[in-house]
Formats: C-alpha cells, sequence, structure tokens
C-alpha cells in the first residue's frame, strides 16, 4: 500500500513513553490493510497494534475507540484502545492521529462452517446487547444517504444492464426503510477475515473504523452475505445450514422481533447494495495513495442480483 | 471461612444473563480469601472470578471497580471488571453487591529472586503513572488516622514491651509526615501472594481491595517488606539485591525525587506499623465470621523493630 506513514524504533520509544505498557520489544509493519498505516507492537506488558489513521477524520476517531473501549469492558473480545498518561485514547505520531490496542489472538476462517457461523451469531447478539448502552454517536457512514451518493458518482461507469439493477435496488430499498427496527452500533464490515478464531471460538473482532449506528439486523446481513455463501468462489446463493446456525444461535441471544424477521430479505438486499457500491467507487474513482488492486465490484453485483431475485427468505 | 454467601448454578445463570459474556460453562467456589465470597466463573467468552462484597461498604466500591478498570485500559494487568447490560460494574446478588472482574493467568511465587523483585518494581511504578489520572479518591482506610485508632483498640492486649514499641513508632511517625510526596492511588497490599507470575512476567495484580490513595512510596514500601525479606521465616532483615533490585527498576520507571529517598527509612517503618496494627487488631478483636487462623502479628512486630533499629537505609 502506498498510503503508509513510517515510524522509526526511536519515533516509538519516546511516543511509548507516554503510556504504561513498559518498553518496546518487537515492532514489525503490518502489511495488509488498505486504509490505517498499522504496526504489531510486543512491549514489557502484552502485544498491541499501533494505528496511525489514514482516512477517518479526527473528530470521528474518539466514537470508534471509545465503542471498542465500551465492548472491551462488556467482555466482547474486541480491541481493546490503550489510554495514555493523559488518560486519553488517541494522541499524535508523526503528524498522524494515532491509538495503541491490545492485539487478539486467533486467525481467520476462509471456508466457516456450521459451527463457525452460529458462533459468530450468538458473539453478534452479544455485541449488539452490550453496545447498546454505548453512548456515542456516528449515524452508519455507509448507510442510505452515502449510497445516493455513491450511485450518483458511479453510476456513468456502468453499463445499462448494471444502472438498471442500482436504479431498481435503490427505489426498492427507498420503498422499505424501517425506522422502528432495533438500533445500535453495528461493525457493518464483519466479514470473515475480521473474525479472529481459536479453538473453535472467536477470540477477536476486528476493524471498527467502518462501525456506525444502524439497524442491527443490517449487521446481520452483512455478516451472512459474506459467511453463510454456498461457495464464496463460485456459488454466491446463500447456504441454508450455515445461514439457519448463524440466525439461531444469534436468535437465541437476542431474539429477533417480527419486524426485524420481516424485513430480513430486504436488509440482505441492502447489505449487498451498500458493499457492491463501496467497491464500484473504490475501483473507479480511488483515492489517492489507495491500494491498486480494489476488490471486484462484479461480486456483490451479483449477491445483490440473486437476493433480488428473492433468495433467502428465512426469517430467524 | 464462614462469612460466605451460597450462589446456586441457577443464580448465577440468571445473574448472568444480564452480562454479555454468554453461558456458564464452569463455576467453582474459591476457598482461599478472607473477606469476600469468590468463585471462579468460566463462560463461553471467557474465565472470570465472581466476588460477592461482604466487607466493604457498597458506596466505596465503585472506587475500587472503577481504579481497576482504569488500571485495565492502561494495561496494567490487573482484574478488569466486566459492565452489566444497564453499563454498571456493580450489581446485587443473593442480597449483596456483586461484581464480575476477568481471571487472569500466572501463580505467586513464595521465594521472588532479584529478577521477580525487579520485575514487580517496574510494574508498581507503571501502575503508580497509570493510577495518577484516576479521578476516583478514597484516602487509604489503613492511614495514620486508622493507626491511631487501631493502636488504641489492641493497646490493653499488649505487655509493656510491646506498649513502648507501639507508642515510640506512632511518635516517631508522628513527627515525619510528608504531606509533599507524590501521591495516587496505591494498592497498599501487594504481598507475594497478590502478584501473579507467568514466565518470568507479571501477568496479574490481584486483589485491590485495600487500596486508597497515599503516597506512592508507601506501596514501595510495602511490596518490600514482603518481598525483599533475607528469609520471610527467619531473617527478615531486607535482602540488600533484592530490594536495590526493587528499587532501580522501579525508579527506571518512575524516578523517587529526593524527599522520597529521604524517606525511604521511615516508610519501611510505616509499612510495617501498618500490617502489626491490622494484624494485631484481627488477632485481638475479630470480627464475627472472620478466619479463625488470624495471621500472627508478631512477624510485623519484629520487622518494625528491625526496621526502627535503622535497617536498610538503601534511598534507591
Amino acid at each position: 500500500m502506498s498510503v503508509f506513514t513510517p515510524v522509526s524504533e526511536h519515533e516509538l520509544a519516546r511516543w511509548l513513553s507516554n503510556y504504561s505498557v513498559g518498553a518496546v520489544q518487537e515492532f514489525t509493519p503490518i502489511a495488509a490493510g488498505i486504509e490505517n498505516t498499522n504496526y504489531f507492537v510486543t512491549t514489557a506488558q502484552g502485544r498491541y497494534v499501533l494505528t496511525l489513521f489514514e482516512r477517518l477524520p479526527a473528530e470521528e476517531l474518539p466514537f470508534y475507540l471509545g465503542l471498542m473501549s465500551h465492548l472491551a469492558r462488556h467482555g466482547i473480545p474486541c480491541p481493546a484502545p490503550i489510554a495514555d498518561l493523559a488518560d486519553s485514547f488517541l494522541s499524535t505520531l508523526n503528524g498522524k492521529p494515532a491509538a495503541l490496542v491490545t492485539r487478539l489472538p486467533g486467525a481467520s476462517l476462509e471456508r466457516p462452517g456450521v459451527d463457525a457461523c452460529a458462533e459468530l451469531g450468538e458473539l453478534l447478539a452479544r455485541m449488539h446487547l452490550a453496545g447498546r448502552s454505548y453512548g456515542g454517536y456516528i449515524e452508519n457512514p455507509r448507510g442510505p444517504r452515502w449510497w445516493r451518493m455513491a450511485a450518483q458518482a458511479v453510476r456513468p461507469f456502468l453499463d445499462a444492464g448494471q444502472q438498471a439493477l442500482l436504479d431498481a435496488e435503490l427505489h426498492f430499498q427507498s420503498l422499505h426503510r424501517f425506522p422502528d427496527l432495533p438500533r445500535g452500533p453495528v461493525h457493518a464490515d464483519l466479514f470473515r477475515d475480521n473474525a479472529l478464531f481459536e479453538g473453535g471460538r472467536i477470540r477477536g473482532v476486528i476493524d471498527f473504523y467502518f462501525a456506525g449506528v444502524d439497524c442491527l439486523l443490517f449487521d446481520c446481513a452483512v455478516c451472512v452475505n459474506d459467511w453463510c455463501l454456498a461457495d464464496a468462489s463460485a456459488d454466491l446463493r446463500l447456504d441454508a445450514d450455515r445461514t439457519l446456525a448463524f440466525l439461531r444461535a444469534y436468535g437465541a441471544a437476542r431474539a429477533l422481533n417480527a419486524l426485524e424477521r420481516g424485513a430480513w430479505p430486504v436488509m440482505l438486499r441492502a447489505a449487498a447494495l451498500r458493499f457492491w457500491l463501496s467497491r464500484l467507487y473504490d475501483f473507479h474513482l480511488p483515492r489517492p495513495g489507495m491500494l491498486v488492486h480494489a476488490h471486484d465490484p462484479g461480486h456483490f453485483r451479483d449477491i445483490l442480483a440473486l437476493r433480488a431475485a428473492g433468495d433467502a427468505p428465512w426469517s430467524g
């Protein structure tokens, strides 16, 4: 990636002297990640991730760090921000807003099975319950308002068939808003690579930097559209066993109400639309310094077309 | 112990449904501990300690839980209280104030060596630095005011020689108060059994329920009087190597100032006096339901007599 702020060992040591985590022992840049500069940092005290924020506006960062801290103190396995000696989660390193968070164990699963999907469902429900007492508020930055803006920007790059799909879906979604669905902070990007498993359990949910307040059900739809595909590279229909395992485990921890069960097919389409649009946007209108190889937008176009055609009406 | 509030598995499950930690998997009473009812609790999410508070007044508990939470989010390895769905660390279980905190790995060392004493010194200094931004305030409940009260209560049980030692020490201490020493939250009870080691590192500092705001140096003196004895069962003089290892490691993370270096011999006596008095008090005036076998008060009487005779003038 080209958006990258280098940090020397000396600069890190000086910065860390404002924290209570002891001296640096190891310090490695993380190649993955397309939005921020990340380093693994090991100190006398433990293992951490140092993030220098390259994209998000500084005034929004307290929402994300506060949310992670809130969830962590509710027992949710997410990165816990470490406060500095001034008792702040956020400071500045080499001119960028920077934060230190705990590094979690585990590795993501490429092909999660029924048990892993159930584990995710239960954890997501517990995360939603814990998040509802969080006081911070940022509306989901990739919600309906953003869809309309993004659609306008990417429409000229689409062929007629895709324009029709996009127009029809935006129209359909505009007829189905759900102001009465339970809302709260949602992760909104809990793809397989953002859940770290160890011993069959999720030991870490990471990358909260697309979080915001939205329908809780939207988070479920984002997960299912990534975790429960029949075959992520060939058959984008939902696998019934894994989808039901997810929904049942979720519902056992937080029961879906009648409105949510009714909204489920619409929400699956909304979640597909959101990622189709963001991938179109990043593909056709990349920001300077972004990864050269953006994700293929076609994946979510196909998912949207399938869901719009009536795939998977399960309602938890 | 006889002060003990039984909790059934059903009661625990119902109580835990107000938390985000998943269902109970294991649940074991902890025999150790003379003050509170404690259970180990393992859930789908992790390992915790459930504490029902038997001694401390409910209005003081937020200070202790808040302090642990503050230190934990600064990276200090101490039990992190888990918030319930109402976002509170404290609730009620079977009529007692109760809290759930993370269970930390490791085991205490009976005979800590030079390296372990240095590890303790560094961690205590980091804990003190992190604690200084904590907003809560309870004065050390076993400070000079309490000494005078306790001395009056236990004096009738002492022989003439012990009365003379006690009177002389109270008089000596009254001449040496240090209002200008750096102050902040101190653990005040960081004996060997309250530090859990794993792989040579302290992975847990536990039992904060004697904490309060006092001179930071007092905490150092409490530690040294327990960790750095030549032989805890035979020779209560300070071992120079371990004492210096502790003080050097502490000073490298938080330098002791000139006032603190000057106050060190007095503080070692103050720390010995505090525990002599509390052991005398528990021995002669046990509260109903306390452990039958109170600690031997003579141990700290002998430590006090040695320190008063000029043992260990090292000043960091």
